[in-house]
């Protein structure tokens, strides 16, 4: 098994409620994370591809094409906003962590394995101590 | 001269936008920066301490104290918050890391007096490519 | 499959030697870490846990309550300590860091199936370049 | 499952350029990457081995001669080297990362077993945003 | 004093090596640094400029336009490149970490002039362990 | 002004205590830093030297000859030893950051010069949250 990482990196805003609980509820589960007026992060991305190496160009895939499927489907979607109000493809979803991975999972398979390649994994620091690592849902 | 640093985080929203402007001239000034629904980072602080040694202690300052200071004065007023909108010491100025750095300094200075050293800088970085370093009025 | 990491943090003194061997076999086998005044580490600790989203909360664990163990059962005891004198946990066994990381996780085990998830790894940074990965009994 | 790991670090010179494509073709497919008068790296090598902890030593391995192993197989190899014409084990080969990682598993992987333990991975970091890792033939 | 700071990344090769030398004085002199065949490395390079905040923006510089300056002036000239064969500005100099950084400083005094700031020190990093830190002709 | 920095590191135990207090009163300056079996930390040590570019190597200073120096006075006698008991040049000195900053520049600074260049700082990392600065006895 061959895998190939690439970093990408976005600054966004976001807060964890439930909008089916009262303030209380939302302070006491989320503590400081409900702040109404928001609070953010620099978020590290890291997507891992798995797949075979091209004898003609040694690689698994292109870097450059998957760089650019990381910035237009995920980086720019992302990059400078607010997870809660601004990102199509968290509507109606919580902003944690975990949710996230999945859903940038979700944004780029396809665009993966139409680059020759398959998703292994996304992992997503928030914080130099909090991060998260998705699998897909077959694994 | 000898020098002691403490290093704090803390994870705040905030936007670049100046109010007297439109909102055009905001998007051209500040770019994706003025993104009205905020965008956030993880804010790494090193404060750095100027002082002599205490020859009982070997220590320039008490930085367990240095770093409670830090904590009140400081992290509790800024992490997880929204930096346009929820910090008192930044009320009526803009959010952007030199006024940041320069702010912190002004809340702190007089602590690390009655700490026993002098306050030598405040930097401040907002991402891993982008920091601002203050030396005070006098420097 | 999804994970999620917490990392924290110790600095402790060790030593590694074999009280059934000599002096001269343990300088040989241990070299300079067999140093009989003791030596440290600043110890990174990185705890990974598995589960699924909760979906009101969009967690796989509350995290507070798993830095809240994790400062209990790990730092506390092992923080600012001796590994070979002053940690109930690792008497009589090698303070190592492939002996400390399993001994961490069964310290930690039972404590994260309370909270909800599983545990799937524990991985200790002795320095910059040397570090271990535990995958539990069943791995 | 326990796993060590042992990080060294090398800068080489290389460039991505395929013998039988013209001068056109390469710089369409490796853009930058293959400019005639080469480019080069700090690479960076986590080598990772899987074992059983020695009840006498706490070690799954001993981790100076695995550090002697891959100075003298990979590190005095490969580093100030250029990696298309001072390598031995690269020769005829493309100078990708996929493909270096490969070839340092093939280096080793006979030294690992040979002191007690098997090889698991081999990563290799080309840049803070570039990473490769190799889990051998069988995985 | 403020001061902001950029960090810019390139990648590139070189040798160390004197013309007016014989090789093996060469080899003496510089060591594994004097591979006839190159090495590389990847450099850091943190540009800082010193500035007054401007009241509207609460900028000392444009970072935009730093960012900018330092991509055309400095990156697209070394980065992918042989600082030995490639670079107009590092023509007939040693291509050692020191005459870079002062070279560096000359291709972009009079640009971050014109940006309204001055330019305080160009600081490059060449390995994790090796760095140096110009001021300037008049520091 | 030109710098060179070179970075070392060690590993040691130490313990803070005055010897002129009694145990609770240490255990009141000085907290989990006083503990009577010792600590420990992986120091990260900063020694950066100031000098003129020799025209013929483009070099400051011989940066092999500046780290055996370092290696030879500093990390040989530092690394794997108790800062309290077994360093001569520590002999009846409170074993903190800021004394051993200022010790190790007294043990390197003629070196220093007999290389050529002066010695400008010496910058001791005690974990990632705190370090010492220390600029001579005439800056």
């Amino acid at each position: 098994m061959l895998l190939l990482t690439r970093r990408e990196r976005f600054n966004a805003a976001h807060k964890l409620y439930q909008e089916e609980w009262s303030a209380e509820k939302n302070a006491e589960v989320f503590g400081k994370c409900a702040n109404k007026n928001w609070h953010g992060h620099n978020y590290e991305l890291f997507v891992t591809v798995k797949g075979e190496i091209n004898p003609l160009t040694g690689f698994i895939i292109d870097l450059k094409r998957l760089s650019e499927v990381l910035q237009e489907k995920v980086v720019e979607v992302l990059d400078h906003k607010n997870l809660n109000l601004d990102v199509p493809f968290l509507k109606g979803k919580m902003a944690s962590t975990e949710v996230l991975a999945v859903s940038i999972w979700n944004e780029i398979e396809k665009e993966v394995i139409e680059l020759g390649a398959f998703l292994h994994s996304v992992k997503l620091n928030e914080t130099e101590n909090n991060f998260v690592e998705y699998f897909g849902p077959n694994a």
